[in-house]
């Protein structure tokens, strides 16, 4: 199917010729077409400009084109939301409830909150429930713009429950158009059974898990949770290097909460992406930058935990690549919404609505290793497109709190118009 | 016609027997029906209960309903944003970017951005293209769960264009099924013209606007901006004594920068709700509490502005009646996301999830004068419903950032379905 989307207030395609991350400068500089068109053909771009440009160097294609119309909206990239613990069992309102009524970290462990009570419920949880509830999450993701989702598992700390919600992520890739970009995250947190002798627990991820994850095709990336209390760098360090070993791409959960020079970790293994950094050092950030870690900031997390967003300001004056991503998960994101996320990261982290347009797109793809792919509107890359309801894409953090989406399309295909999600997304048995 | 909501997850009713805004633990108090039935026939409701209940007593009107499966869902009574500048020209996102990038206050005046940039689109805008604009908003509104709407003028400091947005929010009230409750402000802003002769302004208000909005039947409520820089609290009393006398409810933008005795004020004057009170004074709070005047908190303006949020937690144990609302407007607060306001509402002023149904609710329907009509589910209010598309209402504050708004019934009519809007509203020239 040909498709031309013409007359948009504002194309903006974020091309450009560099085959890396974006950093500094290169961040604002968006690349905004006015009255811009996108030819797409099958599920790949043929050609960006403008309007007259496009319908005089494509007569044939143009002819036999469906044409939507964008005049008054602004077309984008569709969005790249690059760091989700996605596939998971229950929720845990009651727990930010407890919170919001004054309870302590320990009153909610004591509840029977935290982590654990994921891993619980994703443990008794059947395949089929998690697809199910996973396939809605997907549907919304795209009600949201979102097209490309990275999806990690590790509420399992067991080989059959990362086995399961690896297989549902897979089985989604196959069958959900959202596209599913899969990360082993064993090393999520040291299950009970082993809180007396966590490195026999590190021992099974090395000898167990990861040679499994990599023989049966189930990840691309290999995940951990450095943090104190969690994973040691000298733990975190072993089992992305048994990752990197398998073929699976170091990621790092680091600086979360107290520095424990995981920012330095993740440039010394290679790591493509380092996620959250809160209190990441100075030393860290300049690490990063030089090794050229995209760093994935989260400040939808710092929102709901009530926590100091990462200083995003600074990473980008210092070169680190910067991405952003919602973190969905039940215990400290439960949002997919990336449009709100956006906000906060204006409002929160200091930076420019520019800078923020390229960290939830072609920054993100390439912290999912997908930047060759998606995350611009340049011929020859699937044609994942977003057309949003807003004059131009300043308003986009000026309305804010609000899901702009108006049309999706993705590989080629439009599945959300008008905010409606096309009629055969909206049976998952289908 | 005849409909009847079944199976709701939670159905919460808000009701009570006390006649005016609740405070204190009144505010916690949300009722909640498991298993929760609505029965609505024509634009009133009719009875709720439980679904055994309802289908024992009122088994002719059940029989000729039409069923709304509210399965795995919350009802609750459709959202009041009780403080809005709905109708005006224009947006700012211009400025709101140069903020971004460190703009100071006095650079977004000069760059001829504040409240003058609003005045000068809406002075020049058509009635048509006021009305067009606002029809859209209201739109925008009943899809994130709001049926009615409070509507200040006060873009146009001059009588011709106060007039004209006064009009609009008239004719939307009669053409638009979200109820439109009229406030004049011609006191939002002492106009270029009168820089250095405020009084004279003052004058006018009183002498000629507020005489005509009152003949006109324009408005029900006569609100001034009390602060530093704008009007005196001399001159606010002045303007809200003279609406009185025309029976014009006031109501009073207090306290908002700088400590003005603006609560205080509003108390002395019976305003039925004070607005913003950021810096509201101790002794200001106490009195609003003895008066029994609403506040009517605004946290999304303080999170766009990156100020603090208003005191909500104290202002909730003093007894003051808490309302919260979108503050809806081109400069300070360009949002029409009700839900996300609750979410602030939580995380930025320490209200519990219960008070913040009831604080956009019956307490915002007090805040109005329309708690007699609107805010809660009980038999012979309006029909005015929402089901929303979460398990629990705990769910609203957890999955943050995001809409959940899935059906909308307005004077019991079915205007929201799935998320969509119903055909007839979706084009304004109908
Ligand atoms: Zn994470
Ligand atoms: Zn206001």
């Amino acid at each position: 199917m040909i498709i031309l989307i013409e007359n948009a207030n504002q194309l903006i395609t974020l091309q450009g010729t560099k085959k890396k991350a974006r950093i500094k400068e290169e961040m604002s500089n968006i690349q905004i077409i006015e009255n811009g068109s996108v030819l797409i053909s099958g599920d790949r771009i043929i050609a960006t400009g403008t309007k007259a440009s496009i319908r005089a160097d494509y007569p044939e294609l143009v002819s036999q084109a469906k044409i939507i119309d964008a005049t008054g909206k602004v077309v984008m990239p569709g969005l790249v939301d690059a760091h989700t613990h996605l596939v998971f069992g229950g929720t845990r309102e009651n727990e930010f409830q407890m919170r919001l009524n004054g309870a302590t970290y320990m009153d909610i462990m004591n509840a029977g909150g935290g982590i654990h009570a994921t891993t619980k419920k994703t443990r008794e949880a059947t395949f089929e429930h998690l697809y199910e509830k996973t396939y809605e999450h997907l549907n919304n993701f795209l009600k949201h713009g979102i097209t490309t989702v990275e999806s990690k598992s590790g509420y399992g700390l067991d080989w059959t429950t990362e086995e399961k919600q690896l297989q549902v992520a897979k089985k989604l890739q196959e069958n959900h158009v959202v596209d599913v970009v899969s990360t082993f995250m064993g090393a999520h947190a040291v299950p009970a059974e082993y809180k007396n002798n966590p490195d026999a627990f590190v021992d099974i991820i090395i000898n167990d898990m990861i040679p499994r994850v990599a023989e049966g095709n189930l990840a691309e990336f290999n995940d951990v949770f450095c943090e104190k209390g969690v994973f040691t760098p000298e733990q975190s360090r072993r089992i992305l290097l048994a990752g990197k070993e398998h073929g699976l791409i170091p990621k790092i959960h680091a600086d979360e909460i107290e520095p424990y020079e995981g920012a330095e970790l993740a440039a010394e293994v290679g790591a493509i992406s380092a996620e959250h950094l809160l209190v990441a050092s100075d030393k860290g950030i300049r690490d990063m930058a030089e090794a050229g870690t995209v760093a994935v900031l989260l400040p939808g997390t710092a929102f709901f935990l009530k926590a100091d967003s990462a200083r995003g300001r600074l990473m980008i004056d210092e070169g680190v690549p910067v991405a952003i991503s919602t973190d969905f998960n039940p215990g400290s994101s439960p949002t997919i919404s990336l449009p709100f996320i956006m906000n906060l990261a204006c409002m929160n982290m200091g930076m420019t609505m520019e800078e923020v347009l390229t960290a939830t797109t072609i920054n993100a793809a390439y912290a999912i290793n997908r930047g060759h792919e998606i995350g611009s509107l340049e011929a020859s890359k699937k044609a994942d497109v977003l057309i949003l309801d807003v004059e131009n894409y300043q308003q986009l953090q000026y309305f804010y709190g609000m899901n702009h989406t108006h049309t999706v399309i993705k590989n080629g295909r439009v599945v959300v118009e008008n905010g409606v999600l096309c009629s055969e997304l909206q049976n998952v048995t289908d």
